[in-house]
């Protein structure tokens, strides 16, 4: 038994598929769902295009905020240089799709990853990040042999300390990558400035991006003056494009919360409500007491992330006061303050998730809505691909 | 572009997968991978079986801790009377699958869910769980005219304060349900003890876990004075499963982590390490200092859930004192103190996470491990089946 994988009858994927057709209006979709409004995912495509387009940035969406090709194609089409994606894995599913400028925000470590690192490369354009000449040595034995010509940035460390090399190893790493690897042509740097996500006001945030934004400058001025070409100086995050838009130093913008924004986005001043596309459909199940109802989106469906200064796993439409203060995994429980609205048994209510790129790796499919009829489903093809 | 759903050609699926075969050393697998260990894993299953047997208990393991198909296979040619399942999404691919007896642990609302479970119910045994008669008269209305007959347990809140009437109103509710609604069979009372989880001593977990039961005997005896045939009185937490084995009051043990165990039950007494089957395989693919190691497996991995009194997502083999403390999406960030065992770039790590049913829901496939070689890989058949 044990070695004889299952695999599911075609038909039982149609059974216990719920996803609507076409020109369903909302009221057809079982739940939980995952919605986005389509209205407003285009304005906020058009928005962030627009920002990078003035001030004379590349934008290259991230992937991993929605996961889906046909929106990473979308955001091509409005005008992205490429896009890029979080694992090789979600860049495999891209490229399959047709996406043919990548950039993969990770170290690339082990043999089996340098192979399918190498094979893409030989299908699309690739940009591969590196912080560590440990890691860049294996994968430049291996380019080289092969014949392969990879480009390469240097992932510098901004204060968010995840990955990145410290910024006063960055000059003598980025100047070892640009002469003595083969296989590897050094295009400049990268960075991550993700600690910007712990601050609570807009004005630290953008403080602290700039501070970020002039450490790269630094470095890149400096390989400059050494006569090592830097071409891409890229960053991040969603929250600070504003502040990347304008800084000398930046030449790429990673953003990719913008493209559905939630309530990160919101407590960081990136966005407000209205900006918010994406949203959970649930169906309130259980009401006992007047101070509790449990809805049937729990933490697989909102995921356990929380967001800093705000309560509770999301932010549900017009019940303003009632939090999500407990989640089980297939559970919500709401609690409700005294004079809030109440809910009552079989209601539908759409939830702003804290994190869009969190909930997006919890559902199979995304529902596309307009005027409040279904448009499209889109599978949620790079979920799960974390390899 | 909007309305054509993107379809991804089979050879991409074939490129982007990175599964191995039967016979592959753990070497070759591409990480972050979710590995079981079978022996581990077929001792934990015998062992419950025997607990529930010599118990005079029926088993029916809950599901949603594993979502594999076959895995339920396993647990009922042990003895288990059936499975249990979280939603009723869940439900439809086991019963695609061949099993054929289902509890459904979550109140059925909605026009279409109450379509579906009815046509489940024609195919296979199922159980459906009542916590008001607002939900209960649709469902009885729609089994009734469609000439349906559907099993249900009414679920009592025993302190957790989730779904669940309240034990005040639970002998009232019964007797409505099991005289007033046609359509569907009252069989008894179930109950999830899921309060025990936030307790932090074995002691109080038991404790509680006993008065629990007690309420729901005391519930059962009047319900039987009363002369209300109460068949199931069916409780869930593994790690309260030996209190339940020796309750008079119960008769059906819903234990789900039991099959693999994590963190989450080592802390309530339910399990020893070594009695841990599941692991997350990563790479350590960044090491910028001493004090910091970054691996492959981030919150989309481990996912954000957490257990009191445990610092960190998840605990590393052979990595004692190491903490990872930080989730980024695809990034592991892990603390390490001073006198404690390094790690280096492309070093191979497993970790037992906090939680199994969280970590289940992230990946696409569970790969199956005996003395260290690959002997079969599962799809996750049920992952994201939330509706």
């Amino acid at each position: 038994v044990l070695t004889q994988p299952y695999t599911e009858p075609p038909e039982s994927r149609a059974a216990s598929l719920v996803n609507p057709t076409p020109g369903d209006s909302l009221i057809e979709i079982d739940t939980p769902a995952l919605l986005v409004d389509l209205d407003r995912m285009e304005t906020n495509i058009a928005g962030m295009s627009a920002l990078a387009r003035e001030s004379g940035l590349s934008l290259r969406p991230h992937a991993k905020a929605h996961k889906v090709p046909e929106l990473a194609r979308l955001e091509v089409e409005a005008g992205a240089v490429g896009i890029t994606c979080q694992k090789l894995g979600e860049a495999e599913v891209m490229a399959a799709a047709g996406l043919t400028d990548l950039l993969i925000a990770f170290p690339m470590v082990g043999a089996r990853k340098i192979q399918r690192l190498i094979a893409l490369a030989r299908r699309v354009h690739v940009i591969t990040t590196i912080d560590s000449l440990e890691a860049a040595a294996p994968l430049s034995q291996a380019a080289a042999s092969e014949g392969v010509m990879i480009d390469a940035v240097l992932e510098v460390d901004v204060g968010y300390h995840r990955c990145g090399v410290d910024p006063q190893a960055a000059l003598g790493t980025a100047q070892a990558l640009a002469t003595e690897f083969e296989g590897l042509r050094f295009r400049g740097l990268m960075a991550y400035e993700g600690h910007i996500y712990n601050l609570i006001s807009v004005e630290a945030v953008e403080e602290r991006a700039a501070l970020s934004y002039n450490i790269l400058g630094d470095i890149a001025a400096r390989l400059r003056a050494a006569g090592v070409p830097v071409d891409i100086v890229s960053v991040g995050a969603s929250a600070a494009a504003r502040v990347a838009a304008r800084h000398p130093a930046v030449t790429e913008l990673r953003a990719g919360s913008y493209i559905f924004n939630d309530l990160a986005q919101i407590a960081m001043g990136g966005a407000t409500e209205s900006e918010c596309a994406l949203t959970v459909l649930a169906t309130v199940v259980s009401t006992q007491t007047s101070e509790r109802a449990v809805i049937d989106a729990g933490a697989k469906a909102l995921s356990f992330v929380t967001i800093p200064g705000y309560a509770g796993y999301g932010s549900i439409r017009g019940h303003e006061g009632a939090v999500i203060d407990r989640l089980a995994d297939e559970h919500g429980m709401i609690s409700i303050p005294m004079a809030v609205k109440p809910f009552y048994i079989g209601e539908r209510v759409r939830i702003i998730p804290n994190s869009g790129s969190s909930v997006i790796n919890e559902f199979s499919d995304l529902v596309g809505v307009r005027n409040g009829t279904v448009e499209c489903v889109w599978p949620i093809a790079a979920r799960g691909r974390m390899q």
